[in-house]
Formats: C-alpha cells, structure tokens, sequence
C-alpha cells in the first residue's frame, strides 16, 4: 500500500511517523518544496519503520506519487498566533492547486485527505480542480475537533471515548459545535447522564459545562499553537487512523468534511475502501440546525469569495500559479 | 500478569487462544478435573503463545491459582440441544461454590469473571460464596448477546459495531431484550436510521426488522450448539477482549453480569482496574422498564430456589460438594 | 482481503478464529463436507469478528472460494494416536486433488497454504495437480515445529522467542532434525551460548540437552493427540501469522514447505507478497546435510508411492475421486 | 502504568507520541524548564491518546514523576551540525545530576532509560548519582544504530529486519562497530549470504559493502541534523518499543546501554521487567575484540575527565549546579 504526503513539515511527518505504527504501508512518498528537509525526515522515518514493518520511505517529487492508495495535503503554510483559519485561505490556494493537477495526473485512483487549512475550503477547492467522484476527496473537517470532545469527556467523565458518542460538527473553525441533542455516553443521552453523575456539585443541574468543554475544542488549536507554535500530534494520529480504517475498510463513522450540497462541511459519514460510503443522517434540534446552516454559510462564502479571485483575469492567483 | 482458568473444555481454551493474540499475559493456569486434556490444551496453547509473546502456560491444580490477576470460571457441563440455561442449574451450582472457596483462599486480589450458565445466577452465588466485593465479580452477562446484536445490525447496515450502540440487556436467556429506545448508529436512533434508510423496500416503514433481530441473537446459542454442538468462539473473544480493556484500565461501557438491587443481571457498566467503575444510568422506556424487572425476577426465582436448596440439611448440593 | 478454508474442523476454525485478531480480512468461507458444522462454525466466528473487525464468514461451496487471496487446505481427516503422519497418506490424497482442481477453477491468483499431513507430499501433489507457479504453494512445513523448538528454548533460557534464531527442518515428521550449527540466541551460537549458560549444572559442558529438545518438538504432536485428541492451536496461530506476515509483505524468514529439487520440504524462506520470495541458502554442517537428503528420500520415496497408485488405471484412487 | 519524561523537546514528545500507539500507560509526565513547551505538547498528546487509550498527560514538576514506572531522560540540549557528540557533554551533566536527584528522591522503583548524548557516558553518571541497581539504568546505547543498520540490511537484501540478526555495538559514536562474525539473516551468516547472493555483481565476491554500511549507519545522525536539524522519530520509536518490550516482559535481545566492568556501552543484553536481565556473552572475532576495547576506553576517557572536573572544588559544575 502506498502513500503519498505533501508537505513535510511537523503535520505530515506526524501523520507518517504515526502510520508506521500500524504495518499496513510499503511506500510512503514525502513531497516537499524543501527538499533538504523532506529527504532528512525521510531518512528519519525509515529508521522508524524499522520498528514496526520495512517500508519504502523517501522524498519524492510529483510524479512520484503514482499509483498511490492514498495522498494526503498537509501543504500549505501554518496557522500563525492570533490569526483565524480562514485568513490562510489566499496563500494556500496556489499550492493547493498545483497538487490537485499532480494527483489527477499521477494518482487518479487514489483517496485524497485533505488536512490544509481551511480544511473545508480546501477540500471543496480540491474536487473542483480535480473534478474527482467526491466520495474520494476528504478533508479531516471536525474529526480533529470530535477526538478533542471525545477526550476532554473521557478526562471528565472517567469513561472510555470508544463509549462516548458526541460530535463536533460543521466548519473547521470558529462556527463548530456539538450538537447535544444526539450525544451520549454509554447509551444514555449526555444531558441525562451529567444530569444525573454522582459527580456533580451539591445543587447543580449538571455535571459538565458543555458551553464550556466545546469553547475548549474549539480552541484548542490556538492555545497549543500559542504554546508550542503548531498543533501536529494529534491531527497525525487521527489521519493516520483514518487511513488505516479506510484500508482496513472498516466502516467506522467519523465527522470528515464530506460534500453536503454545495460546500466541503464537517458531518458524520461511514468511511470505507470505497471513501464516503454513506453521509449519516444526523437528526438535529431546530437550534442545531441552524447552527449548522450558519456554518456552512460562513464556508460557502470563503468559497465564493476564492472563486471571485479565481474567476479574475490576471488575478493574483493566476500570477502566482503561473510561476 | 497472570490469568486462571477453571475449565479446560472449548470455552475456557477458546479464551485462552483468543487472549495470547494480546501478549499481555505472563501466565496462564488451565484448571480442570480432566488432567489429561488440561495439559495437552495447555501444550497446544505454550506453543501457540511463541507466535505472540512467551507464556508460562500449564495445566494447575487449585493451588496453583495464587496471586492471579484474573480467574475466568469456565466450568461446568456444557448446555444440551433444546435445554434451556436455567436446566444447567443444579448440576453447576456444586462445582461453582468449590471454585468459590478455592478463590478466596489463594486469589482474594483477583478480578472473577463468570461464564458458566446460568450465568446470572451462578454469579451471583459466586458473590454470596466468596463475600468479596460485587464490582471484582463479574459475569459475561450479556456482553455476548450485545456483541451478537451488533455484528448482526453491522452486516445488515454496512457499518463498523464500533459505531454502533446498542445493547441486548437482562439475563443471558430467554428474557433478554433490546432497549430499542437507546439503540443508536453513528449517532442516530436506530429506529429513525432505519426509517430513514436508502435500502428499505418500497412502503415499508423501516428497513430492520428489531423484533426478528433480537430474536436471532435469542437464539443463536441453541442454534449454533444444534450445528456444532457448542458455543466457544465468540464468547472466547469477548472474554479475552474484557480482560484486555480491564487491564488496560480502558473503563469502556460493556454490559456484564453485575450486582444491581438483588440480583446480577447483563446491564451497562463501565470496568476498569477495579472490576464494575460504574454502572450507567440507561433510561429505559416504560415497557423496557418492564421487561428489565421480568428478567430480574426470573434471575431472582432461581436463585431463590437454589438457595432453598441450599439451605436445606442433608440436600444432595451437600452431599455432593462433599464428595 | 478473502479467505477460503477447506476443512472445518478443529484446525481450520482455529486459523480462522486466530486470523479474526488481526482486522485484515473482509470474508472467510470455510468449506467442509460436513455442511452443519461448518455453518455453526462459521456463526460463531462471525460473532466473534465483532470483536475485531466484521468480517463476512459463511460456509460456502467450491465455487464460493472465487477470487480468494489465500486458499487454506486443512482437509483430510485426522492423525490418530499411534499412526505416523505417513499413514493418512492414500485417504487424503483423493480430497486433495478435488480441492486443487477447484482451485484452478476458482482461485488461479491466490497463494494456497496446506496444513494437512503428510503435509510435505501433498503439497507437492497440489502443486502437481494445479500447475500452478511453486512459488505461490507452500505447506505449513516445520513452521510449527520451528516455533515449537523456539518457544521451549524461551522457555528455558529466559530469552524472548523473538531472538533466537533456531530452525527445525525436513520433513514435517519424525526425520526433521534442528542443524544445530546456525542455530543462534541473541547473536550466540546455541552450543556456546549453552556452554557459557550460568544456569548450567556443575561439571557440565552445557546447559541444555539439544537432542532431548529437539525429540521434544519431533515428538509433540504425539503427545498433544494422545492428551486432547489433535493439535490445532499453535498450527492455527501460525498459519493465521503466516497469512499475515505475507499479506503485508513483511518478508520474514520461515520454514514452510517449499519445492526444493524435486521435492517439497521445510526449509528457511523469505515470504511475501509473492509467497516464496527466496529460499535461503542455509549452510549446513556435513553430518546436517546427510539429514536433510535423507528426510528428503523420505518423501522423494512417499511421493513416488502415491504416484505409482495415481498412474494404475482403475486404482482405488481414481475410483475414489470419481465418487 | 506511569512514564515520567525528561524533556519536551523533539525527542521526548516522540518517544510519548509513539508510546501512545501501545495503549499501555495511563500517565505521561513531561517535566521541562520551558513550561509553555511541554504544557503546549502534553495538550496536542492529550488529544492524540484519545485515538487509542485515554491517557492522563500533563506538563509536571519533578515532583510529579512519583511512582513512576519509567523515568526516560531526554533532557540536554541537542547536537549540532559538524558537533561530536562528546562535545556536549560539560553542558548536559549538570542537568542530568538534577535530574538524578529527582529520580532518587520520587521514583526510586522505576527503571530509567538515558537518551541524552553522550549517551554511554551520561547514563554511567546517572548510575553513579543515582546509586541505583545497574538492571535499572540502561541506555538507548546503539539499539537505534543497530535498528537503522537492520533497516538498511533490510532494504538492501529484501529481507525483513526481524530476520535480520546483526548488531551495532560499541560506544554510541564513532568509535561503534558491527561484529561481522556474528551478523546473520535468515540463520546464514550475513558474509556467507552476501557472498551467495543472486543480485550480486558479475565478478564480485560479496553483494553489499559492509563497511560502507556501517559508515551510513555512523554518519545518519550527522545527516539527518544536516537535514532537518535533529533526529528525533526514530529514536522516539525505538524508545518507547524497548518500553512496551520491558513492560511486556518480552526478554528480548536489545542493545542498549549497560554497565560492563567500568563502563556503560551498547552491547546485546535481555531486557526484562527487572531491567537488564542478562548481558549477552557476544563471542568477538580478535580484531572485532580490539574495537571493543578501543570503544570502552573513548568511554573511558571521557568519564574520567568528567569526573576530574565534578571532583574540583569551585569547579564549573558546582557553580552551574548550585545556581
């Protein structure tokens, strides 16, 4: 099994060195304009594997991707303090197109994980250029932000995150959020379950402040990224699981940015060999919901707002590009 | 870490095999009073464990049982084609109260996990035999049927049973049931998923069947034990499975035979390092309600008669463990 | 990843039952005479999948084995207590060659494993049946008997199995011998690691008795058959591995039966994706090399037999195969 | 399970990320001068554990590393481009002392791994701080130049490294070596397998260039920190597998740093629950002797002038020491 990563900063290594671990990949090609850097990582990561099952790692150029099982973009440069995922959007769009025609020339079979941010702009951008059936292009979407949840409840709550079933649905950024209505733990809604936890101050209604568990989620990224400058362990290890589930075509339900109407969007979905196998229903409150049309509002708007660029005659993009 | 299993007959091998694959165990005492096929179970097993991880594994007496981690009671005749679990009763009861003083003697320390039919039954007598606390004793309860449940809605609905939650609760036996109104996909009620369903037939509501799916996994032991005479395979896994999490201190919800008011009973239950952690608070609809107290006073009539049997001087369980 | 095994007995379920650990396979068929038993086998592995990864396992006919990835041969009945394996020979010989002409059918592209003894002259003779590349049918070998001999050397040396390097070769049968001569723990030649041991007894110039263990391993089946009634455990643990370690191309030495010369035996060989990758061209002591020429006279002389009753017109053989 | 480590740098943040995958910890511990750092790394593990096993990471004070089971020092700033790794070593000794004191004061049951360079010099300090039993201080040694040495064998000769038996040992520097004598693949003496082997060149009398190989071996860390400005993947991954195997109990051959007469060096020893449970009586050829030796006494040399300098009053230790 083959994969291709683009971009070889802490991001990509994070999802390679990860993905050694579970002795599924013969070939894993690093992609990176810095080749110094791409081909030092690489030789690190062959060390790695090692431990685990030989695989064939190095740093390639684009038509060395051929034939992958999977491509995964992590291009793109990262987030800075302070500034919003969405103010990425100009810089990364160049890139992100250059690797679009790269896979549709040299991996047109594989599954594309979009991780770039933003996630859900990106990845809507990627099926436009690539023109590829989407059920084959995803983005990581709100699977980062779902593990987050997952585990800061876990912490909580002293309870297994494979028996917690809450989402963080929606944009990958600011309008995320959990919707409570369908969230449980060990079968019981989790409203009912904190209303109800041994643990819960004298005279509370609850356990746990959800407004304030998912204002964590949602900002985690800029805290870790304020402390150590990036955030890449945790976005390695689950693209890395999603890819070993895919393989395995486990038909796990994860929150992907999938293509719902017209915009990329985080949302539960059933991933298997075949990519989206199936968009889940999700049920939501009427206050749900329109948190929901809201954020995919704030998406559709970044998009048009690109395709503006896009569409303009000597645009800055297409100078760019054409460099 | 050490495991003792009391039973060296395809249930308590098939636990053992299954539980090797983890490499987390450093012993394994077989205990049965069939000598001779203990220590060649136990010759077959120390070869396999060279595939994983060395371990000590031997054919024990009593004795032998000291210090373990775990003590797995597999014993027991095995339940006849057309026999209901409740028949097995009066036969077993015997040998789990010797087992029960074996335990207390050399492995007070260990967590106890159950699997002899009746299985609620004979766990709790386990409980009143030993006097150790109720959440280091523990039967599998329905942890199969639940397992049963979701390998059956996964191929049904082309999704991984890690996504689905739903539980088969109540006695392992003829009263268990499905509390249809916690029962989800991917986060979705199984109720709406199925009604919402690409695949239903044309003017049908939903596209399961729940009654008829309950009912198979009802009946799957007997069926399986009609074709093949006995069921090893699955409950070896899961039992080998709870042992790992247990271990690993994962605190995953399963649904074991656990102490609730008077009676052991399959309920959900979060195990950890110190057995039962918690017992979720599963809101249960009216006739769920129901049906959950029907199987308790199932449970609870048949411990009643075997304690009157118990009680009574001269009463062939005495005769009999006095042999 | 699919599956087909012949056989499902005691062997067959055990492959199956182990290769469930490993979440790489989407569906086993099990194929057997016996239709119930295989249904109730394959029931109560497919619940047991659950646990790990569903997999879709049914009992199927020859046809159903279409496109499998590995075809398992444990067909044949079973060795009795006192019978050498050379016995079974002329009753399995006439399911063997069904089976390979299903499998030339159904299953041209897939690597086949034979487990059923005499294991080296039948699969020699589905290699004959089948035409097909020698590369992509091995039997079992003395893989079992490898792992055997490492795992009693772990047992007494207190080193993981994982680094010593010893093999059994030949026959899978009483003429297998250990060439003590490359045999190795930790980078050690045994002899010396042994002569150096600190658990070696006053005055003597070893620690350990080579031949003892080696008539040890030579003499475990036997042993397991007369205690249990066969053994099915470790060859189901180490077929499973095999499967494994071939599936991800891993590449690791094993002593499966491989055709060297003009006849299959256990020898050290490179496994992978293609089967044989190589066959390792093992240094042999002189006394080593007269052991292997003749264990494999042995079975140049038992093939010989079976193909003088194969060429008789109207031989038991063709009269059986055409029932 | 509770591992305590010393420094969040790129090393210790890839020893926990990779940890992580086992499932096996409940507690990591990072302790680091620059608190941001580790507060901002133990958040993004926080998150990835969640993919696994929920597991309690935070940013600690020594104090925190109570009862731990593992205490793994990264600590020490890291080599530079064209630096010797003995050039570090004034720098990082008073750190270490420190650090000794805390292992002594919190966590006197753990078994500690050293990773900072000078690694054999540095642990054999910790050693003489700590006073602990030598089983419980080891060094990562030259297990990760044996595992890149393995991975390029590897991939040179299409064999898996687990069939690969053939170690670095030595000073973890320059002055290291591979005993050809000893070095095996598949049992066949690597010389004698290079010398048969197929893909050897018309004329040539072996197939790889052993010295060459070992100088790539040598001279990878140079590179890779010439590349991207440290190393850091692979001796994560190596790490925390010598954790798991230790904690696992495996017993298998490793060769980290342990105490041989006067100093600590890699060479093969058994690693245990207990820590080193045995040191590898290696037969060297003469001259593969002599490296040995020359190795000890480059080891030697530099913890006898280390300990000239902590034995001067008013020393630059002191004063930095006592800051």
């Amino acid at each position: 099994m083959k994969v291709s990563i683009y971009g070889a900063g802490r991001v990509g290594v994070s999802v390679a060195f990860s993905l050694l671990h579970y002795s599924i990949v013969d070939k894993i090609v690093m992609v990176d304009i810095d080749k110094n850097r791409s081909i030092g990582e690489a030789m690190d990561l062959l060390h790695a594997s090692g431990v685990f099952k030989y695989c064939n790692i190095y740093a390639g150029d684009p038509s060395d991707i051929i034939d992958s099982d999977f491509v995964v973009i992590t291009a793109g440069r990262a987030q800075r303090p302070g500034e919003t995922r969405l103010d990425l959007l100009i810089d990364n769009v160049k890139i992100i197109k250059s690797i679009s025609e790269d896979i549709k020339k040299y991996a047109k079979d594989s599954i594309v994980i979009n991780i770039t941010n933003p996630v859900d702009v990106l990845t809507y951008l990627i099926w436009e250029f690539t023109e590829f059936d989407p059920r084959k292009i995803i983005g990581t979407g709100t699977t980062l932000d779902t593990l987050r949840l997952r585990t800061l409840l876990a912490q909580q709550c002293g309870v297994s995150s494979a028996s917690i079933h809450a989402y963080i649905i929606g944009e990958h950024g600011d309008s995320e959020f959990m919707p409570l209505s369908s969230a449980t733990i060990g079968g019981v809604l989790l409203r009912d379950y904190c209303a109800d936890c041994d643990m819960k101050a004298e005279g509370s209604s609850t356990c746990l402040d959800f407004e304030k568990i998912v204002e964590e989620v949602r900002t985690a990224a800029y805290k870790i990224i304020e402390k150590k400058g990036a955030t890449n362990l945790a976005i390695g290890a689950i693209t890395a699981k999603l890819i070993d589930s895919i393989w395995k075509n486990e038909k796990r339900v994860w929150t992907p940015s999938v293509l719902i109407d017209d915009v990329y969007i985080g949302f539960p979905a059933v991933l298997g060999r075949n990519g989206v196998e199936k968009i889940v229903k999700l049920k939501l409150a009427d206050e749900e919901q329109e948190l929901l049309e809201h954020s995919k509002s704030v998406i559709r708007k970044a998009i048009e707002e690109i395709k503006k660029v896009l569409e303009t005659k000597n645009s800055p993009l297409d100078r760019i590009s054409g460099t």
